[in-house]
């Protein structure tokens, strides 16, 4: 059915463009999986259908690039009007991958953007360089460990955080599952927490971070990051898998807070698990995390308690420092069971810029040693073999 | 380190439980990687190390069921305090599947929840009951359709949607790649489109519902949901994966919008993918949807754009209308490239208590068709098949 639209449509010409991972039998196969997408991404209409050239010529994906990527797989580039993101992330992030999410066979492996496109998505805060900053650490790597375990009360979660501020760590953020439960409330932990790290260092002359657990339903957020922030925390922890990848980046933006946020990869990480499906790597833990403005994202390093490869760490440690629309790079954050045995081998691998979340081997303490010791080693060995 | 906590925990005992189906070599392997879901998905602490009984009594989830589930998997059951999902939607995603969607060969089957246990989530304003009295259609399927392509006008989107309405379509919803695009923007579509459906309304006698999109950034959410209704649109369109399923609950939740709620998959729909991972149809679909607050819940049926299965879509029926936690029965919404030709099966397949969504097919005119008459057609194969 042809449409005269009666306001014909005139967009820029101006690009943003997105490799995709496509499962095929030959190339021809591959070409034709990218020509769905470029309209399964857009207008959601049948090719025939499309009711006038203007809109075949300015809204649908058009494939500029295919190259082989190993058996069986190819990369096709395919870039998309940037009017169709409408400035917002939350659509941006469904042009890029909405419904091909649904769809086995296809991995968003990477995209590009014109800088400044989204003038609500200013990108991390801090940073690399910010975060090293406030906390006047800069000759190793940073260091952060997590108040555990659920089931703890608030003072014994703020005993911890003492000892653990008092041993050198850099940032102590709250275990993502410490939200507003009976046992743990949060403005009674947030308070206690922030006071006992405040404390510390008084006595230390040292700028540890506390960071508390922000993931709370939408119309709470706001509140809890100002609580924190009202209580002297240094920073906010957020899952943007469960409270939304954009509410994450209005916490970074908000200039009232001015805090660093740590994104943690807890539900949407779901995306990356498959490697012929979803997001790869570097997209779900770099790129969208510096679009939504997190400084710092954690991730399972190889060899923990999760799969991850040498190569998907390679990827997000990249993804996370790369050159990006202009937007500041930010820390890896190598997590998921690490251990203080393999903090020479995580500094070989990531080298200065990292940051290394080491949670319950930091209490597995060897005879003789209490929590501020093992802390101190901790600080040794990353000055020692990140420096 | 055993910590004498100076609060001691006394839970409620309260459970709910989740079904999760694990890869293993044997059961042992299966049992072991179940306790590993316990710890991971709330202590996130070696076992070794839990500093007191209580919590390794109260908190720590515990396997209460194990049954094989075909070659090579078990469906392991575990339960979990109610206290530790806080009574809030986001830390209950995560206490299920926080951490464990981050590793592959686990996926959550199903969970149940005490009924009223979070007091938050309401669950469906409307349901299948409440749209069918909304829309004063109680013998046949509900049809459901799309503005679209992407690239017209809010004048030529309107003049679709008023054809559309009078053709007798009940529920007609902008695409889900419709946000504020400049060529595009969402107060002159809404208002365009919301009048057009009036207009067909009074016309015809009938209660066609326009449903706009107000998946957007977090902070204008509300303020679209209520431009919306105030333009007189009867529903709300909402993507979850991208803009928060809690963001999701707070809209139906909201006495002052009073809006039916339809999901859509986009982006979140990855989640269910890989066949051995990830979160089931019927957890993604039914469950978190319900939860959510949504009325009615978009899928791709087997046999369209998409690779759904017969089974896929029978749990996804199954889950949108059994007994759950008191909350409403929910239209199941097949979609992703139905045609005209197949609503005859989809009948069958579903019976009377499904919406219908055809896209694209529903402008594939015959020859001397027009888009009323077309719609006129996909009302009365309804009535013949569903009825």
């Amino acid at each position: 059915m042809p449409i005269d639209d009666p306001i014909p449509l005139s967009l820029s010409g101006e690009r943003l463009s997105a490799v995709y991972r496509i499962q095929a039998a030959d190339e021809d196969a591959a070409l034709a999986c990218a020509r769905d997408i470029c309209l399964e991404q857009t207008v959601e209409f049948p090719d025939a259908l499309i009711p006038n050239a203007a809109i075949r010529d300015q809204i649908v994906g058009a494939v500029v690039g295919i190259a082989a990527a190993g058996a069986g797989a190819w990369d096709v580039t395919i870039r998309y009007p940037v009017e169709a993101a409408g400035g917002e992330l939350t659509q941006l992030v469904n042009l890029l991958f909405g419904n091909v999410a649904l769809q086995p066979g296809v991995r968003l492996m990477d995209f590009r953007l014109p800088e400044g496109m989204l003038a609500g998505c200013r990108g991390p805060r801090f940073g690399i360089a910010g975060l090293r900053e406030r906390l006047g650490v800069h000759d190793r790597p940073l260091l952060c460990t997590a108040l555990k375990p659920m089931g703890l009360s608030p003072r014994a979660l703020a005993a911890l955080a003492y000892a653990l501020a008092l041993g050198g760590i850099d940032l102590i953020k709250d275990d993502h599952g410490l939200a507003d439960q009976p046992f743990c409330p949060f403005d009674e932990r947030v308070a206690r927490c922030a006071e006992a790290v405040q404390r510390a260092n008084r006595e230390t002359g040292r700028h540890c971070l506390y960071l508390p657990n922000v993931t709370a339903p939408t119309h709470l957020v706001q509140a809890r990051a100002r609580a924190a922030r009202d209580a002297g925390a240094g920073g906010l922890l957020f899952c943007p898998g469960l409270a939304g990848l954009d509410t994450m980046r209005l916490l970074a933006a908000d200039d009232g807070l001015g805090l660093p946020v740590l994104s943690h990869p807890a539900f949407i990480g779901g995306l990356a698990v498959s490697p012929t499906a979803g997001l790869s790597h570097a997209v779900l833990y770099g790129r969208l995390n510096r679009l939504a403005g997190a400084d710092a994202a954690i991730f399972p390093h190889l060899g923990g308690r999760f799969t991850f490869t040498a190569d998907d760490c390679r990827s997000i440690h990249a993804s996370c420092t790369d050159a990006m629309a202009g937007l500041a790079p930010i820390f890896p954050v190598p997590a998921g069971g690490m251990r203080l045995a393999r903090v020479r081998e995580l500094c070989d691998f990531y080298g200065r810029e990292v940051m290394l979340l080491i949670g319950g081997d930091l209490h597995a303490l060897a005879p003789g040693e209490d929590l501020i010791q093992r802390c101190r080693r901790f600080v040794a060995l990353a000055g020692a073999g990140g420096g």
